[in-house]
């Protein structure tokens, strides 16, 4: 995969117009919010700057199959290493695709926003987001099925109670106006998913939102509101957009509180919980390593500096205790 | 799972003695070797001592199915952090094993040698060992299938041809006494083994020997020489009982040289990718994740200090460059 410029007139370009305009305008709203989320950003860093790589995604017979926008901030004052990455792909359904994730159709269109920002000082918690979403076409270039898939989580070292609060409640109410069901559905698949469960029932961080395989006009087991799908594109919208109110306060009232040699020793064992979980049981990291995906891209999410210590475990009644017990029960933030 | 004292005799007692007397005669061996590479490694080391920490499995009824020792060394003069650990463990065969493993058979019984060892000296490599014996019982206790693994790799920082050429060269000379094709067959599936097949062909490191499902009396297309059943154990032994010949002699004119920040710093980088194969590819690990293995027993593997940068790329002709050729591209060293 080479590094190429990438943009949405070109991706579109190479699939043609889409029949109903929908993938060009969801393309189009993950680039915009992707340089919104790393403006403010990096303003609020202060120091470094994001970086803008392009590259170009090629399929089996050589052919363009869209591309995406890798944007790396490292060593900040406030952010040691961060990712906010898009991409715009598409391709050939395949035979392992069929076997092993139920995808039917001729061609597969995806694009998405996947954040991951890891701050040095270990009172300001680690956060993640991504919103995504998938076409599927028959071989006429009709959308036979389409589904959105979203969400924001964030992983403290130190458990500061009106931080999990704020962050919640943003998610919540950005949900409410579309169904008061969503959120405590969402919430709970989060905590579901973010989960090292070789470590028993033991989360990344206290949680958030998470969901998957929302398809306009359905309900599900784990999906009480049946969009339109103008309804989807508002609730994406309406989500993503309470990131940077959701997590930059926290960041803000955080990133001046002194720390010792200790506090970051914790974090590097929580950070090694986190390279656990992305890459034994995280799903999105798996899938895009097993199907050629931009590796450095992927493994951005990883945190920079981390510790496997042999079975180390908290103090009793510490601060680093209150967050692991936080991990392990997951409690009603909103 | 508790710690509790755990012997042979114990394990043993819960199943009642083998028909053969085989399973005994391979836990006494493992057991013994555990204790010989301990104490030559902690009297090279000089400073830190092994830990003996003895653990119990318990069967999903509740009833006792064999344990482990799990041995670690944390923070020595030559010894970052280290772990060999053994385990001889029993059990019914379960409906996953079943369909994931197709595996067939009433009970099964496992007893195996693990062991890594990481250095703080960047110039000091990695090394990784492990001993297998399996074996699978119809309702009467009769042994149905018995197989057996194992192998030993290096994981250099830094390339130093000699030390490669001395590691194969003696498990080559172990092998050749039981047929001249062995050290050629199992060095490459090491090579293809060991490998971050997600950054394309990378090797872990600069590979060594690995075997699995090594059966008395059958050849197969990665098994040159049938053995029988106790050829497979000598064979087993030869290779075993290479490993401080193996490593020892690299560890002792290495350890002494002076390293800089920037040795430590690719260290890390290097020790990024050892976590990158163990959690998403290594079969043991994944197997022993989620089959409620000793969580902890089992991740001593990771290393202790580790960095994940976006895309590093070390300079062009530099000794970085240099370690990083040999991983992508296999070499005959004995």
């Amino acid at each position: 995969m080479e590094t190429q410029t990438f943009s949405i007139a070109g991706v579109t370009g190479q699939m043609g117009p889409s029949i109903d305009g929908f993938r060009e305008r969801w393309a189009g709203y993950i680039l915009t919010l992707q340089n919104t989320i790393c403006d403010t950003l990096q303003s609020t860093d202060g120091k470094a700057h994001f970086t803008d790589e392009q590259w170009a995604r090629t399929g089996p017979d050589g052919k363009a199959e869209g591309g995406g926008r890798t944007r790396i901030i490292v060593g900040g004052n406030v952010f040691e290493k961060g990712g906010v990455n898009t991409s715009v792909v598409h391709g050939q359904v395949t035979e392992p695709m069929r076997r092993q994730l139920g995808i039917n159709g001729d061609r597969w269109f995806a694009a998405g926003i996947s954040l991951v920002i890891h701050p040095g000082n270990p009172f300001v918690p680690t956060t993640h987001a991504n919103w995504r979403y998938f076409e599927l076409y028959d071989p006429s270039g009709t959308v036979i099925r389409r589904w959105f898939g979203g969400g924001a989580d964030l992983t403290p070292y130190y458990l500061f109670e009106e931080d999990a609060r704020h962050f919640h409640g943003c998610f919540k109410s950005a949900m409410d106006p579309y169904g008061k069901e969503l959120y405590p559905a969402y919430k709970n698949w989060c905590d579901q998913y973010f989960n090292n469960a070789h470590r028993g029932f033991e989360m990344r961080g206290i949680g958030g939102v998470f969901y998957d395989h929302v398809v306009p006009g359905e309900t599900g087991e784990q999906h009480p509101v049946a969009f339109t799908l103008e309804e989807a594109f508002a609730f994406q919208q309406a989500v993503a957009e309470q990131f940077i109110p959701a997590y930059l306060p926290i960041v803000e009232k955080r990133a001046g509180q002194a720390y010792t040699a200790q506090n970051t020793y914790w974090q590097q064992i929580r950070r090694g919980r986190y390279v656990e979980f992305n890459l034994i049981h995280d799903r999105g990291t798996l899938f895009g390593l097993k199907t050629n995906g931009r590796t450095e891209s992927i493994l951005m999410s990883l945190p920079p500096q981390v510790r496997f210590d042999y079975n180390y475990q908290p103090e009793k009644n510490s601060p680093e205790a209150a967050l692991l017990d936080a991990c392990r029960h997951p409690r009603d933030w909103a």
